[in-house]
């Protein structure tokens, strides 16, 4: 999935410099957030893949839990891309929802570095979906 | 939603500048949050959309940890609109519901910017409701 | 619910200033907490209504976690009165349960404020309830 | 389940001060841990008793969330004692349960105490249980 | 299980002090990370064995919250390897699981320590998984 991103921020982000870091699993990406947010990052984006089990979805509450507390905390754009497996059947299928929803993120996070409050704004109440095609328009 | 809100602000809060502020998805709400106070805000209300699922739902678990967090640390009033997708059946009703709510709160925040501590005090214990009829006083 | 503990306040913690603070639902309350004890408040009672969904119930965990934490971060002593509405069907059992819990915990307030860290050591393990009738000691 | 645990400190702690502190319900035991360690105790061990609805179990898991948070932030030994009513039918189990467990982590408390970081590395992958007979050592 | 992880540093990070501390539970492990990292450590891996009830994996998730946001606070690489009761069937199988995600993660400790934020960069993405047969590269 990080190509994706990566691809994005090379071509929309000219001037910035990206750093990447990879860890095993999605309880260790709050912290590597911190890390990245300590080399003075302007915004993280992260990846994460999580299992069907019970005890995977208890292990993206604590994850999640922890990259919210992050963001309350420094008050950074920190935004969570997250794959769950059982969100499709079929591998090809959860490939193409990786991907779209790494890129329309990485798509957010430009906007939102370079936007300010209000990048998203149009967006708002469109029911604009990430990895699955938008909904509409709310009512 | 916000345009709700937004029409409460300006009818009942003259003299207050208004911040409005976009985020991709309910976890990111609470570093938006956070933002906003590191304004100089007196109060915020977040307006989010809930998905119908289990993985929703714990990504709303954690947002809220974060928005009570962000309560607890600063002492500001933070007042969390949300709607759940699986609340109603007919997207007519989901949207009645949201709109009431977010009026709803609206008002709660103004009362609670302009009236203190006991602003809501006569409403309490009256089985008051956003989003829906109200239930009566309790007993 | 807020009168039944007052009353015990009123009447047991002369000399002492009671302040009274409502907020709109559950998880409004750890901040509001918060706001109190920048007072200067010895101690702080919440008084909380949880409705039966699944939601509500995440709702009051987080709002729990809240409270917990701002008691970890301040030392003070913070009790929880909550009633949950699937607690007993007819309207008027939840009430006498709210009535009862809420002063029970307005007394050991009022113990702990007034008699220190060993106040309440005369009911431990005796399986006192509030909200419900004793179930005796253990074993 | 108090008596059992001061029984083992005063045999086992000699020059120690035991401090007790009673509180009214599990969400109560983070605030009087750090209360407990605000006192200067090198050590601290809760005793809570939980009963079997789901929200007893919330309510576990966010007194759970308070104590592992204090642990973080102050790096003390917190040893916490939780006995659930749902673990045994019988009163007589429940309450040996509950001996056995509080009686096994005030000895472990003892040994990190005056033993320092490996004093429970003997034990360790064993399958030792407080609270159950031992399960035996993994593989 | 820490035998295998002892094995893999002393092998692969000469030079380095190797501490090790033993704590009586799950839930015991986040204040007990917080201690090694106050002694100066660049890394810590914590070993977690969980049992099979449900409130076994609320204090998973609670011990997992703790770890999370300790990392969030130091920006320290703790790795936390699992092993749920329910993995597996059989004591062996267990077992097996246990040394290879042990030894796993002392592999990817080491590699971060050793070799920054990109060492595990090749492995993103690959379906690689510890304690299991690894899955393949997405899509």
């Amino acid at each position: 999935m990080a190509r994706y991103v990566i691809e994005v921020f090379e071509r929309e982000l000219s001037g910035y410099k990206i750093v990447r870091h990879t860890v095993p699993g999605i309880k260790d990406i709050p912290a590597a957030a911190r890390r990245i947010i300590d080399l003075g990052c302007d915004g993280v984006i992260t990846l994460g893949w999580v299992g069907p089990g019970q005890v995977d979805k208890y292990s993206y509450l604590a994850s999640s839990v922890g990259l919210v507390m992050l963001g309350v905390m420094t008050g950074k754009v920190i935004i969570d891309v997250t794959v769950h497996e059982d969100e499709a059947e079929r591998p090809e299928d959860l490939k193409r929802i990786a991907v779209h929803r790494a890129k329309a993120h990485a798509e957010n996070l430009v906007a939102m570095l370079k936007g300010g409050l209000q990048a998203l704004t149009p967006k708002a109440g469109m029911g604009v979906r990430q990895g699955y095609p938008d909904v509409g328009p709310i009512g």
